[in-house]
């Protein structure tokens, strides 16, 4: 049994009994029954995975995963490859859209480094450096199986390694619509064409290059749908399994982990088709304006909680969920009950 | 010429030409174009409304309108309206689910007595007070053309004696969304039956009462569709006159309103059928889970910010689209450009 497996056997599934006592506290307080929908919705799912009716998300954490895709010699991208590490200094220097969405949601950003295909000499930065980017896809695996593993792996022991009461996933990479939509293809059989769109803003003739190089890529390397690592290490990214790593982690915390757009639902399909437990320890925090999202929403039977045609990962997302579920916390502690307010209760009959 | 029209002639065009400064700072910032979605549009209303693409949303209020319904005597509400002045009450104290939203956006809540059935011997709520409730729409008109004048030129003047950057309309009425589903109903033609719901939650019996409610007051009172001031009179209730009045004394002060939910945008009809041109001035915080506020959003052509399942009004939905804009604010003015943070921009052709 490898650490993975060693860590799934370790996921609890949720108990439905405790959500008796916090509904009662939703119902009493002064407003009428379930008429907070999805916000009440959210303090089930949080006190589910936390395993409480006490919910709490005081610490809010992000963690922007940064790596590189060899698949981008393909030409499957609107930006060249330095901008990943570009885009780490810019996250360090707290400039970039994770940064001030974090900044205005109380959440604090974690940077790691799980596979830039540049050396970062950047101090702030966590390297957990996996190798230099992956390899071209389109030409062989994108990585090995043990590559694969460790990028599990180091998700677990980041989300092992730090505390938070709210874990929000996010992504930098350029080039890696391609990957996830390349895995998410496989893991749900979905043909590539329906779920590759525009990343950062590819023209038609890129985009059909793309569909093209996912479709290659999954015929030339034969992943295994059963057997998620396979997937992840045939044709996916290193961020991406590591996003996959801190769902688990999150869920061996007993927490609750807001999953961002794209490239971190395709990490939360690996997670949840390693582990069906898994999904009640994740939301999706957006439905991402890449072509396909809904499709990835469906197949594991969530709804994002926000729809703002927002296309850019990093976390962006999962910080504006992060606010709401915040709100809804403070709802569940905060408000008055019909008792304390003095106000009268529905007719009766 | 009435007091209402000498303030709708002074409601100012928005002016296009200054997006294009607007849209060039978003342009320029670490991010695939256009990949903020949403929250871009954000910036450019609040830009059109504001007119000047030096955006802020610093101060930020919610006015939420008390006031009582003579039609609940027909038995189409689900609570004693002995809970609107209790909620008054709820509201002064900090205990309903505005004040906590509110806190969380960092917004004042402003509330108004515009109607409420009792004598309210409370501090800290302003005293509007236009009559004791409106009277029986089954009967009669809900009240005087004068009275609805007066509703109006109540919200148009609380918006113009306060200070903010936003606005955030609420309400606060047992039985509003009765009156709310019949002024749409006449100024859209939409039948009854498609826009009458559950309100806080009445059973199979009850709502097919409120249909024929809302279906009798309409023919014995007949009002006018191409007068707002009319249906308002006739059909409506003080709170939806006075939330049409806050929007457009918020455009005349050049501010952006966000609107709450059915009752709110039930307002913001009358308002922009009173001035197309106010359109530019409100957007739609929230599509409410109440029967056929969706027809509405689609009759004023806006798509509300959030799709939460709520269905409480009082400003909720409106305190939650304002994180969102806020948020968008702080992308908008902190976000660091391509140039400052040395990130490469797409690649030509």
């Amino acid at each position: 049994m490898n650490s993975i497996d060693h860590y799934l056997e370790k996921i609890t599934p949720v108990d439905r009994s405790i959500l008796k006592t916090l509904q009662k506290r939703l119902d009493a307080q002064t407003k009428p029954l379930g008429s907070l929908g999805r916000l009440e919705e959210l303090c089930r799912q949080l006190a589910l995975a936390q395993g409480s009716p006490d919910i709490t998300c005081e610490k809010k954490m992000i963690f922007t995963l940064a790596s590189d895709h060899g698949v981008v010699e393909e030409g499957v991208s609107a930006y060249p490859q330095s901008v990943t590490a570009q885009m780490v200094a810019n996250f360090l220097q707290g400039g970039a859209a994770v940064n001030v969405l974090a900044r205005h949601a109380g959440a604090a950003v974690v940077v790691v480094d799980v596979g830039v295909a540049t050396e970062l000499k950047m101090s702030g930065v966590l390297d957990r450096k996996i190798a230099f980017g992956t390899a071209n896809f389109a030409k062989g695996p994108a990585m090995s199986r043990e590559q694969a593993e460790t990028a599990i792996m180091t998700g677990i022991e980041l989300a092992l390694n730090h505390e938070f009461d709210l874990l929000g996933t996010g992504d930098m990479g350029i080039g890696n619509t391609t990957p996830s939509a390349a895995v998410v293809s496989v893991l749900t059989g979905i043909d590539p064409e329906r779920i590759t769109g525009r990343g950062t803003g590819i023209d038609d003739g890129t985009l059909r290059k793309k569909v093209e190089v996912i479709r290659h890529g999954i015929a030339r390397n034969n992943p295994d749908p059963r057997d998620p690592v396979d997937v992840l290490a045939k044709v996916g990214g290193f961020e991406i399994g590591g996003i996959a790593g801190l769902i688990i982690g999150t869920a061996l915390k007993r927490k609750l982990a807001v999953v961002d757009g794209f490239i971190s639902t395709a990490g939360a399909m690996i997670a949840s088709n390693l582990n069906r437990e898994l999904a009640d320890y994740f939301l999706l925090s957006h439905l991402s304006a890449e072509k396909g999202h809904g499709l990835f929403a469906e197949y594991l039977g969530k709804r994002p909680i926000l729809d703002l045609g927002m296309r850019l990962g990093e976390g962006t997302g999962a910080a504006l969920a992060m606010e709401l579920i915040d709100a809804a916390v403070r709802l569940y502690h905060d408000m008055a009950s019909f008792e304390q307010a003095g106000v009268d209760r529905k007719k009766e009959g």
